[in-house]
């Protein structure tokens, strides 16, 4: 039986999340999310991110939350600025467009795109006299951590966000590794500076300790108005939504979310350390839980008699960066194995 | 705490699913539905359809479930045919339109469409020397058992195929209540039949003792192409496909669901027969899981002290007729408890 | 050769829009409406209205203009008000919902809905507790003149728009034979009246003079905003956008537009009576450009051979009501040609 | 009054045009395109394709047929390949994306890709095992003559249908300027050869010598059916579409066509040839009716206040790349003046 590194959903969910689904599965609740449970997540969910003035929805995964909520801020004419390798850009079969909007994509660097380059952009877009011939930037998507593993600075943050009020438009950022993000080492960011300078974002449960589900966080105002009527027409709004309650609310009691983040992160370094230190390149340098060695056409065949772990990006000469990724749900043996193979290898 | 009849997504999932959900939850599987256990579970659901060659796939929810494969079937300028009280034409909040459909209503009895139905809008549609103005009549969408509770005849069922056949229009059964429909005593109907007469349909999950999940069996060749894109860009792929996989292999091993969905209907005809036993009229016959008593307003005053149902249809004199749900997770004792209120009241 | 009287659209154009694009065919002006033609045409148009504060947009046919108005206006889970009867939910292939939006059909009489079941469908959907399931109604739809020819009279929709600026729906009006509507005998509305009551409307060309062109005046400031960014998404936005402002500028000096209606309105007065002196039935009463009388399978026939006209809707036992109508371009011998026929069959 | 260089439809209609418009002006003809005279234009472009089996349906504009075309090819998970520079991907407010796909832009070489780049484009996807997460590609646009004035050689055509079949994807030919791509010197492909490459194109009219219209061509049999509906439902659906088969019969008669679109090819030739005399920079050679010769900040003022063009591409050092448009319309006698100004300056 081969280990898997190939994703951060290849388990189930903490097993504090199966205890409360067990102790509860015959409670009887009203559907849709207007259940106690979920009420009692929010507000959990609230007290985190330090505002009491946000609002908080529940859906079930990550493509359906970014086109629900992408769909609910733009309008017809506008696109969504992204990075090129934005998940959204990249691998969620055009849904975006699907819903009727361009993902305006900018070259990143380091999975990641700059204050810079989104003013850069609105202005000259409205600069242009022909700008009713041109999708319309209407909002900005990031990722954080973004799906090559990095993580934008405080700094980088607060410069987008300046950027974005200055020009009135909406900063969205798909957290579906935000904890694997805000736990890392190199982080100094906090969900509450998210909270401060975002203006919709959610918190990633499949992917952090969860069977399943997303939790949406509006803090702008203008973008809260009938936002459950989006979630219902795009397929999100979960019958059993207690489900989704009992989930985050596991999550944000006594700190889960966060030791489950941080234990992904710890073992990450720990793979990332091993390959370093025998040598290897990295296709980037990640301080979260997806580490990205560059292996030899050999020694992926080595190492994938022991181990799954998913090809990124095929370089020359047979080379190719590969995925190694941890989850809450790593066990720290299996991470020894893998190791002991990098250093007898 | 008052027993609620509100609707059949109350509890959490049957106990031979929360059992498999603990053994199985650290188990490493690749995701998206291309593990192992899903692979079974579509072995099982083809074995019990009588036909290997069906595709099979697993989505989460029903909205999002009759959005994906109407997308999927139509082309730009098609319509769906529907009864008027569909559930895609009532409770989806548009989701067919905002795919870019119109769903083609037509007028219900006992939430029923007729094969002549059909017939006549189809070929009205091609007399019609304007009919590139108009919508074009592209798919068939029945829903089993239906909104109201009632089910198809095996011969309305076949007259509808051999229709929907004749003018080579697909016909899609909407199956989010299937077992309840199927395990009825007034039906005549069996899933062999469904897998033969249909070409595409789904075997509801959600509301017969999963947690969530539809399986979506796909009978007709051409609607097969391409369905895992649909599904992606729908935002039904769930990351841990696994968990689908578990519920319905469970559900389909040693005939679970028709258990489950049995013991529905079988307290549902209790509940039926306690208000005929009393006098109270109902707005519609329903053999199955959903039961539509007519209660004075000064009845649903008095039962709502102690159950929770719906109000279905307001009607004159402050009448309404209310709906009382049962599902796989109804206790029989709640439903003595709700007899003998019944025969007090 | 038979005479058409089979709709408003089988000619060119007023003679004096021919006259000008003959002696303006060299000019050079930018494209895309931004020329000094269309300045004027706007400018003109405004007048007319009473309103210097309104926005005026030119577009090409009456489809599109619907489209593009509407998905400017709705937000994603929002639905139209409109009549059964309306042209958007009878014939435009689902250009609406194409769009991503659900007509919400209301029975009409004679064509035209009412400010009492707008309001009572508004306040049901705000009354249900499961409105987020249901399409949210964002805006009202009617025509002027009706599909059926029937006009609103000023207190008709002065209580429309009451109650749509009671609930903040915006009311829209499709004109494309507004002229034939305002220039009826027995309608006690006229533009500035519109100018005011209505939030979105639009002054029929194509069907009332000009080779094509429908002009759009948005007085709610707040449907204002990007427009020019719709109609160049929709495929509305004519190169040469002088032709659009040209044909405008021409219909709406020295009263040409309003003589021309004035014009077509008189000639179906005068086939209206010949039918009805002779006893006929029909359909409904209409005051307008468009008569439907009810034939006969054997009257028909014997009209048929003479002239074209279309058959409107079957009746029992083999009559139907048919459809005679009169333009701006209608020839009054050909009128006196088929009056002596009714006076003779 | 200055002279306009700036787009290709800054006038009205060749003359023989507006003489058919004038004389025709009266006659009667019934709607949307069904009347003799499109019919007699369809059965002259036929001809001129070389083949009997092509079905030609005439739209209003550009944009609308772009989209109109894509729209009734795709599935809804599948996009359209195009070079980045492409009219679909710029210059079209995100139509094709409203329509629900992607644009899938491909780094253009002067304008044009190449078959290389769709064949490694079509093969890593399917190469790709997570290809259901990705966009498919399902349709080739291309533009001839490109945005940029280039053509595509009879070679490089060729090519590119061949990886089209061989992939069976549709293969479509924007020809908004057709014929000053078939007209160039530097051409060696013909519109019979395009019948035989492409699976559907158009005849582009707007920028060509009418007043508005394209006629879009469909060789390929699986793309035939229902395209009507599509019209319509695009709001491309002209209601006097007589009009349309006007300006083609016009057009396609007597070689008119061909000519018109020689003349300005000639016009560009002569200026291109006095730019380069002078020694100017070019962003691009254009062997077509678009010229893009490097002015300088200050020249610019000198030209601009006799000429006017359009800012094409800003470069450093306040230099920047314009665009010098001629046409059917363009007078010899301001080519003249444009020529001598050039030398002189």
């Amino acid at each position: 039986m081969k280990i898997l590194f190939t994703s951060d959903y290849c388990e189930g969910a903490a097993p504090e999340i199966i205890d409360r689904l067990v102790k509860t599965n015959m409670d009887q609740t009203i559907g849709y999310g207007e259940d106690e449970v979920s009420a009692r997540a929010r507000e959990l969910i609230k007290k985190e991110c330090g505002r009491e003035d946000v609002d908080v929805h529940f859906l079930v995964g990550g493509t359906q939350t970014n086109t629900t909520v992408i769909t609910s801020v733009l309008k017809p004419y506008q696109g969504v600025l992204c990075a090129a390798s934005g998940h959204i850009n990249q691998h969620e079969t055009g849904a975006i467009e699907h819903g009727g909007h361009k993902v305006l994509a900018l070259p990143p660097t380091l999975g990641k795109i700059t204050a810079k380059q989104i003013d850069e952009y609105i202005q000259e877009h409205y600069a242009n006299p022909d700008q009713v011939h041109i999708v319309q930037p209407g909002m900005v998507y990031i990722s954080f951590s973004t799906e090559l593993g990095t993580i934008y600075t405080l700094a980088e943050l607060r410069d987008i966000s300046t950027v974005c009020r200055r020009h009135n438009v909406p900063l969205f950022v798909d957290g579906a590794r935000l904890g694997y993000g805000l736990m890392s080492e190199s982080c100094d960011v906090t969900l509450r500076d998210l909270a401060q300078l975002v203006d919709i974002f959610y918190i990633g449960g499949t992917k952090q300790g969860a069977l399943f589900g997303e939790a949406v966080v509006i803090t702008a105002d203008r973008l809260k108005k009938d936002f459950r009527y989006c979630i219902k027409q795009g397929g999100g709004m979960l019958a059993k939504g207690r489900l989704l309650g009992l989930q985050f609310e596991t999550l944000f009691t006594d700190g889960l979310y966060w030791k489950l983040a941080r234990h992904a992160d710890v073992q990450a370094a720990r793979i990332k350390e091993a390959f370093a230190r025998k040598g290897y390149d990295f296709l980037i340098d990640s301080p979260t839980n997806q580490q990205f060695p560059i292996l030899s056409a050999e020694q992926r065949k080595v190492f994938g008699e022991k181990f799954l772990f998913e090809i990124w990006q095929p370089l020359e000469g047979g080379r190719a960066g590969v995925r190694f990724c941890t989850s809450w749900a790593t066990k720290p043996e299996n991470v020894d194995i893998l190791v002991k193979f990098i250093e007898e290898n």
